[in-house]
């Protein structure tokens, strides 16, 4: 393939150090994961964005984490069409094969693709917003949770950060329609969490079910 | 939703120490990113696997990778029927909202949706392998790489790196197949990469696409 | 203007290899940056000495560093007198426009500004003393500092490095009288820094506020 | 003083890397260069830009290029007012200490400065535009080049370079009003040049004085 051009001096700079330093510090563990395969404790589904590192904000060690990071990090609903489900997939994996104890849905400060689903939904109309948009359609899974906002007083900064809370609320209800899923959580083998961090503090809300509502940590 | 816990302990006190760490050593930075957006120079699609961090090996700072992690790197072809393509979408977005440089393809050693692809194609058969599973759909998406390397002799273990380094290689054609992508390519604003890591020890190879072959830097 | 001759050929010969090496290598970095603008994370403010390079340094890719170049890395007090003022200007842009994270204020041995600031101010004498030296001018932002080791004992050596971090010292204080850094300082958007580099040996001495001292890092 | 952070730490790891490299490789030429004193050819003028690295573009190894960066690589009338004048210091000290042999102004596309003189002008407005902006005062240097380009036809863009080209010969000319310039300019020891490089195509226009026109190298 013509076009594809090797890997970018600049990140192979930082690899041969990584490689030097974290690599070397960690070998013997590396060395066991390779052997062993990895069994990690938690599932995190996060957004793609770059400003957004759950590995880094929660001190992943190599093995701790199985990671979902996609558009505004949303779960699908369970919908078994045979069709290409990537995020479906992988909870699957986590969940039947993995059998992890946490499923943790991290949502964001200043997300695009909320941004985005909002815009949409008020009709201000933007490129994202055509039939042929991938993001677009994606973001319709929020829909519902636009629904639960949309008449709630508050200025557009306010009505985003409520749009991204729902962003984790709608995953939280659709991640408890997947079979597999739900027994887990009845069963007490799995248990799921919601968080939403702010990029410029550093804050971080968690979700509270038995109140519904967000709290600062 | 009463199913949902807050965020466990073990979590709350690690994002507690990055908070007084990380993230005060980097506070300024993520002001700047909180209010100005994300500009990252590199989109990177990687596996879930939790023993392979993009942001760890490559050493990415707040704001330097925008990142897809779903189950094997992998890329669905460019399918335009109003489906939901989390994968495209965030590509999408790379593309033509934020407008990276760099498109790389990270896969690994010992991936598990490989594999499972791999008993599949065998006829080897698994749990994975059933109608309503979401990962045996996934993986659909290398059976082209299957049929390039199913003739080449090798043990298990070398057929397997052989389909992991494919996982790569047909993300890397499918990338090619968004006419956006495309068009980004062939106007010098975006450069597509591919590499593997071998999880044990360290190494990366990168795909060199003039040459057809994977090799160690 | 017959006075102004073309580009010497040493100078065409290399930036025409820099095109097919450096540029070449980043060209979709280049084509973002040109489209979407700056936004460097720090800006260094160092001196136009030609063994000096902070780009080179701390391997500045492109779009990392907005960076001042004067003689002896001066900043000068805060001065609104509708003046020309080609450093206080850089500073204005960087901090108001760009919102950059971290200002470097980057100091080095054998300074020759430094030294001729320590020559008149000993009343050694030289023809940078005379009172149309644009030099003897703009090494008195420095008097303050030389105010403050003046009786601290030692060889001429140990003395003129002295200088040199007070020159650091000196641009850290005059940078606060300014009063747009001031607040973003205030209001954690930006972070100052000093640091002092020996040319022969390579090391960098970074200042440490909390301690009022320069030390090895 | 409090305010003052230690050099953060990605800084500091890139040092580290410089160190064991670059600095390496050139080990004896520093050594050399501490204790010999710098012997540049070449002072450039030239603009913080972050994009634009007049010692990356034309190659220059430690002790060759003498550098100013100010915004939009101004030079000031010679102005013996005994005012605070940086970059005419830095002339000074480069053509009557140093005695190099060639003055390089690079000016570049999509320079900031130069577009906030084009709005000031046009009478567009804007923050930069207020009587206590540095910016504002110190882009006065450019007005005489917006004087010769103002009524020539074109798009924003086209005039946005010719404004750009003018920065370059402003200086030039501004150059050649400090006597001891002028001076060595007549005697044959000096010879100066103006360029401008697009950022995202890497082309270099080289101003040639004979025909008072910008060509392409």
């Amino acid at each position: 393939m013509q076009h594809i051009k090797v890997l970018p001096n600049y990140l192979a700079k930082r690899l041969e150090r990584w490689r030097k330093t974290t690599f070397e510090d960690n070998r013997e563990w590396y060395s066991h994961l390779a052997e062993h395969g990895q069994h990690p404790r938690a599932m995190f589904i996060s957004c793609c964005d770059s400003r957004v590192d759950p590995v880094g904000m929660f001190e992943g060690e190599p093995g701790d984490f199985f990671l979902v990071r996609n558009v505004a990090n949303l779960v699908p609903p369970y919908s078994p069409d045979r069709e290409l489900h990537g995020t479906s997939a992988a909870i699957e994996y986590a969940v039947t094969v993995l059998g992890v104890s946490h499923i943790v849905i991290l949502g964001h400060s200043g997300c695009g693709g909320v941004a985005a689903c909002y815009e949409k939904c008020e009709g201000a109309g933007s490129k994202l917003d055509e039939d042929s948009s991938f993001i677009s359609r994606w973001m319709d899974i929020l829909t519902p949770g636009y629904e639960r906002i949309k008449d709630i007083p508050g200025d557009r900064a306010e009505r985003l950060q409520s749009l991204e809370h729902e962003s984790i609320k709608v995953s939280l209800e659709n991640l408890l329609t997947f079979p597999f899923v739900r027994d887990a959580v009845d069963n007490g083998r799995l248990a799921m969490h919601g968080a939403w961090t702010d990029i410029g503090s550093g804050e971080l809300h968690a979700y509270d079910g038995s109140l519904d509502q967000f709290r600062p940590i």
